[in-house]
């Protein structure tokens, strides 16, 4: 495989080769690249603006990770938080640090999955910064959207008897990342072996390709649904569902059954002998949302298979709990394991 | 010296810890901290966005530099490129990965800085992202600002007769680099010698301590002067001349000796027997204003002190030059030294 060494090229060079192709699609997009600083102009909405930092060995592991997949998801993940707002992402800052191990080539893998989430999203890469690293590959994305100031949706606005509800399945990208681990490990151990992934391209994809909600938010749109409060599903859905109770002041009520878990997920929890629910509650890297909804939503709900509802919001004296399967009432806690092992 | 390990406080706590005291202060910032994405409103201005990858051992070296110092440098490196748009800086997001060899009380000096820059220079810390690093410290700031769309100012608008000027003085930052680069040397090789820095405290506040220009923003909005072109001064200033002749189409004619130069830089350079015009054209991490204005304006210009007009825009056919103190004219390039040491 061809390597070109991106101190060829200089750090103008590099700047102008990953970003010649940029056609600038969003009407907001009023200046991008090649400028002090990227103009945007939202026309009276209001601008949503958020940010991720990824580091290698601590939020990805090369050895199982492409580039072009790591550059979709580093979009994607905060793309997820704009969506969270219930807002429309438009345009994303990209900054990568990288030491001489990677080629120019390797940073174009890297760009197509930036250039790739992009187009799925809609959105405009308008600015960045480029820098060499002593370690490892560092990327910080910055997002920015738009919404209406009345459609904004915050994580502090649930109120009692809310339903509560999540999009997708849960768990899934937690159990991707055991089967990666494990396969790594073998690797590492006797380098000829095949990866035995057979049957878990569900859950991989969960963690190596995650996808954030934007047909949740367009249903909402469609259907005239504001939710009451919103979060994306980063951390693990138990967490997150906590955070809620906290900054809304309220309880809430769980119900196991309810909370949605793939088939795929389920078999391949099995096998490594985990509590499915167990993922679900504190997996992370889900990026569905969660959402409160008053309860006279609650019809136009039954119109989209991809949302669940999976208990209501309650005053701040009953707690957060979760009901099991078996009929069991247990404290929600932020490691949702520690309630069930117990 | 008391050491908090960051551990004991867990991710929430810690961006609990580092957040609660902010209070928000400009009107356009309407959710900060604390949801899934903070929340602006320009009110009909556009929006300005840059955003700034510093990595330690690349950028900064924490041998010589406080960490109070970094913080303030990280946050005012980048509200230069806001200014640098002619645009006001309301908001930034701060991310940093951080080893495990950072106690609590190191974020906090960092912060401390950050927090100084934002009372400073009036922005808001509207949100980041905290990691841990497997090596060294990391910062990712992405800086905000608004700007009545007539008053944006590119680098691709100069016109030929156009004046070019500065702000400030140059070159003080590279010889403080210099200085503290030696100090370093001599403390590795015996650590119990004191370090030599007398009489150099002007350059090196340049490096340690930058300020962005402000002041010059403000002068140009009271004087209602509108620059043609401008940029900030962050690589030396003949690669950044070379950047509006380039993004303008057009050359340039420059004065050796218009260029503003401290007296402290000048005998500072003659101490390491430097050419103090090459620092100046060369050195970078000045942070000063570089812009071009229609020569109606230049009256207006013997008003402030801290500008000074070095030269004047051409016609693409007539390239880039430098005319020596001694006459001579030479082709200004990227790295101005080459041209005077040929």
């Amino acid at each position: 495989m061809e390597r070109t060494e991106i101190s060829s090229l200089g750090e103008f060079g590099l700047i102008h080769h990953l970003t010649k192709n940029i056609e600038l699609k969003n009407v907001s997009s009023i200046v991008g690249v090649g400028d002090d600083a990227a103009v945007i102009d939202h026309f009276g909405k209001q601008t949503v603006v958020t940010t991720d930092l990824l580091i290698e060995g601590v939020h990805f592991d090369l050895i199982y990770t492409p580039l072009k997949h790591l550059g979709y998801k580093s979009v994607v993940v905060n793309l997820s938080d704009v969506y969270a707002m219930n807002a429309i992402p438009t345009q994303i800052t990209v900054s990568i640090g990288f030491s001489n191990r990677f080629s120019l080539e390797a940073l174009d893998e890297f760009y197509e999955g930036v250039y790739a989430a992009c187009e799925a999203y809609g959105v405009d890469l308008v600015g960045g910064d480029t820098s060499s690293s002593q370690k490892g590959f560092i990327i910080s994305v910055t997002a920015i959207g738009e919404a209406e100031p009345d459609k904004l949706v915050k994580r502090s606005t649930a109120k009692p008897g809310d339903l509560l509800c999540c999009s997708g399945d849960l768990g899934g990208a937690y159990i991707g990342l055991l089967f990666l681990e494990r396969e790594k490990k073998v690797f590492l151990e006797s380098p000829q072996a095949l990866p035995d992934l057979e049957g878990e391209k569900y859950v991989i994809g969960r963690l190596l390709r995650p996808e954030a909600r934007k047909d949740i938010i367009e249903f909402f749109e469609e259907k005239q649904i504001l939710p009451t409060a919103m979060m994306d599903i980063s951390d693990g859905l138990s967490s997150e569902i906590l955070h809620i109770c906290k900054q809304s002041n309220l309880g809430c009520v769980l119900y196991e059954e309810k909370i949605p878990i793939a088939e795929d997920t389920r078999n391949a929890a099995y096998k490594f002998e985990i509590d499915p629910t167990a993922c679900a509650l504190s997996g992370g890297e889900d990026y569905e949302l969660l959402f409160t909804l008053h309860p006279s939503e609650y019809e136009k709900l039954t119109l989209n298979e991809q949302i669940s509802p999976i208990g209501y919001m309650t005053e701040p004296e009953l707690g957060a709990h979760i009901f099991t399967k078996g009929g069991a009432r247990h404290k929600l806690t932020a490691q949702g394991w520690n309630a069930f092992n117990r």
